[in-house]
């Protein structure tokens, strides 16, 4: 076992402070959209307000990040129209209440509270949590800030984190100072849905390893895995949260340490990977606060299902129909992805992380997982 | 806010030695049923075991523990058949891991593992995960132990508590003794997947509200609900996990503080209360351990629909047919269920339990709840 003198990562700011810092920035920017309208009522000019175009056509690779994120592509939500000015009146209602319940009260509320929130608001109540959750990407895009910023919450998370990474967070009930090995049950730290409430002490930690499955967090948690290569292990619960991308981009930029995805290998879990690396379309705006771009795919990889003579399972029409999909995808644009998507596409398999039980359960964290980090250079 | 001193619960045997008694046990049982086969063997009889029949006509009322447990029908695996040599063989290979790999190793898997764990046992190996799932269901019954003892961990948990609870738990790393409100985040503490493995160490309690979903759990935590009622919060995330429904029934047996259910207003969440209440079917042999027969559901009823005139659903087609077969689900059997049911299948609607949002954000904390726990009288 490896062990360096545990890193101690002084803060800047005190975490009660840049949480202030954050409110008074989500104040000025919903007041700001408040002041463009009322100043295009006071010039005498029909009010509108332009956001980027969410399609797939206006993505667009940013050099300076890395990431994926919309072009320049505009749409225009204008009073011109009935139903442009139903949109902005929403838009005020929802501005209105996110100042005066949330930020001046320190209180928050779900994505779904919105929606019903909105029933006392005559003509500007949502039709449907579509149009309530469309509304705040809205507000997200209109203020460049995450909804987090407004004190919206997720109906669920539950992602967890195990590994020498001591932190502290800012909660409603005062500060809590936590070590993610040392304070916690066998179930890890629970991440927060806003992780910006959390800030670094210190740490001991060489890698970050991102894991889909609940079963293989155990596994690697059960082997030790985490203390033998100074591992912070983060359970992504399948397509991760907001929060869990979140957490791990702050890990990797704020204590320069790399990350490594560990997922099933089929289409869907390939996205999964995607989704920490490079971001989702339905959310390129949040891209560079998002996606961990120098994060490495460990597996499983097609080549491991042939080389290591895995257990499997028959790829279905629908898996067949989104390989393919990915092999037009930006985001797996190398001749690695098209290697194994194309050698997926003639075996005609797919394997689960888990599968590996079948060698043994030391396996994964004995050959399998070392060889693969020396492979992709984290070992 | 009335707060009265915490309550110590000095506990009669320290969690360390509780642990290896009930890895003891296990290793007991299990080796029992292969000293049966072997009798059965030297006895010159046709190997067999007998097991409860788990089907839904094979339900009785227990009145010693108020739950449903299986009734006397049994089927045979028997050595006769070619399929039952198949399960006995199987049976024994199951048991001899659990045995060598599990308990004498202080070790565990998931049930997923232990289906491609089976990859190495040649003609014993298992077709699908049902087949594996059923025979540690059938060890269970043989032991009369649930599979925890066996160190079975179960896919995914994630399940969370917040509220005035001091526990310590017993994990591979060594002893961890948190608070439940002062030593997590936000989050909560994250409950284990074997929750036999936790000691309470004091609290100050005088309910457990259990929550069906991500938002109300979150709603009440940010409104104090907790600190306000000394109320230990957990949340179901959906139909609840196993270690869900078993520290419930932990926290009401051994501190005897009364729990209270609190879901949306369908069919489905009413099942969610009566597996925590009166077990599942599915699992009727773990009923005892796991269901809190004490336990009240708070709402949210379908009168309180028209009462608080909620934000409402229409029923769809399931729907209807879950509330219909509900009128003849035992565990539904009373004047009140038969009334709300009828009810709701009259004005054809479904409320969740965020509808309370349209009232205002403090609407279900200052007012509903309050009221509702004074009508089954818990305040």
């Amino acid at each position: 076992m490896s062990r360096k003198k545990e890193n101690e990562t002084p803060a800047k700011t005190p975490i009660n402070s840049k949480k202030a810092a954050g409110d008074r920035l989500a104040k000025t920017r919903l007041l700001g959209i408040a002041e463009m309208l009322y100043s295009q009522f006071e010039n005498e000019t029909v009010p509108s307000v332009s956001l980027p175009s969410r399609t797939k056509t206006n993505l667009e690779y940013s050099n300076s990040s890395d990431v994926w994120v919309y072009g320049d592509r505009e749409s225009e939500r204008s009073a011109k129209t009935v139903k442009g000015a139903f949109q902005l009146l929403k838009t005020t209602y929802a501005t209105d209440f996110l100042l005066k319940e949330h930020l001046a009260q320190n209180r928050g509320s779900t994505l779904r509270e919105l929606y019903y929130i909105s029933e006392g608001w005559d003509a500007a109540k949502f039709k449907e949590q579509a149009e309530s959750d469309r509304l705040i990407e809205d507000l997200e895009l209109l203020t460049r800030l995450q909804r987090e910023f407004f004190h919206m919450r997720p109906e669920e998370d539950g992602a967890t984190l195990f590994g020498p990474l001591k932190i502290c967070e800012q909660t409603k009930r005062g500060e809590r100072t936590i070590h993610c090995q040392k304070d916690v049950g066998e179930g890890g730290y629970q991440i927060p849905f806003n992780v910006e409430n959390i800030e670094f002490k210190a740490h001991d930690a060489s890698m970050v390893l991102a894991i889909e499955t609940g079963g293989m967090y155990a596994r690697l948690i059960e082997n030790g895995f985490d203390e033998k290569y100074n591992a912070i292990l983060v359970h992504l619960k399948g397509q991760p949260a907001r929060s869990t991308r979140r957490i791990i981009k702050r890990i990797n930029e704020e204590l320069a340490i790399p990350v490594a995805v560990f997922t099933d290998g089929d289409p869907w879990s390939y996205r999964i990977f995607a989704s920490v690396a490079y971001g989702a379309i339905k959310s390129a705006h949040l891209s560079e606060y998002m996606a961990t771009p120098q994060a490495k795919f460990l597996g499983l990889q097609p080549s491991d299902i042939v080389e290591y003579e895995l257990a499997t399972d028959k790829l279905t029409e629908q898996d067949i129909s989104a390989l393919r999909s990915e092999l037009a995808d930006p985001r797996f644009e190398s001749g690695y992805w098209k290697d194994q998507i194309e050698l997926q596409l003639s075996i005609g398999k797919k394997a689960e992380q888990q599968a590996f039980a079948g060698k043994g359960l030391d396996f994964v964290t004995e050959v399998y997982l070392p060889n693969r980090l020396k492979e992709v250079e984290l070992l």
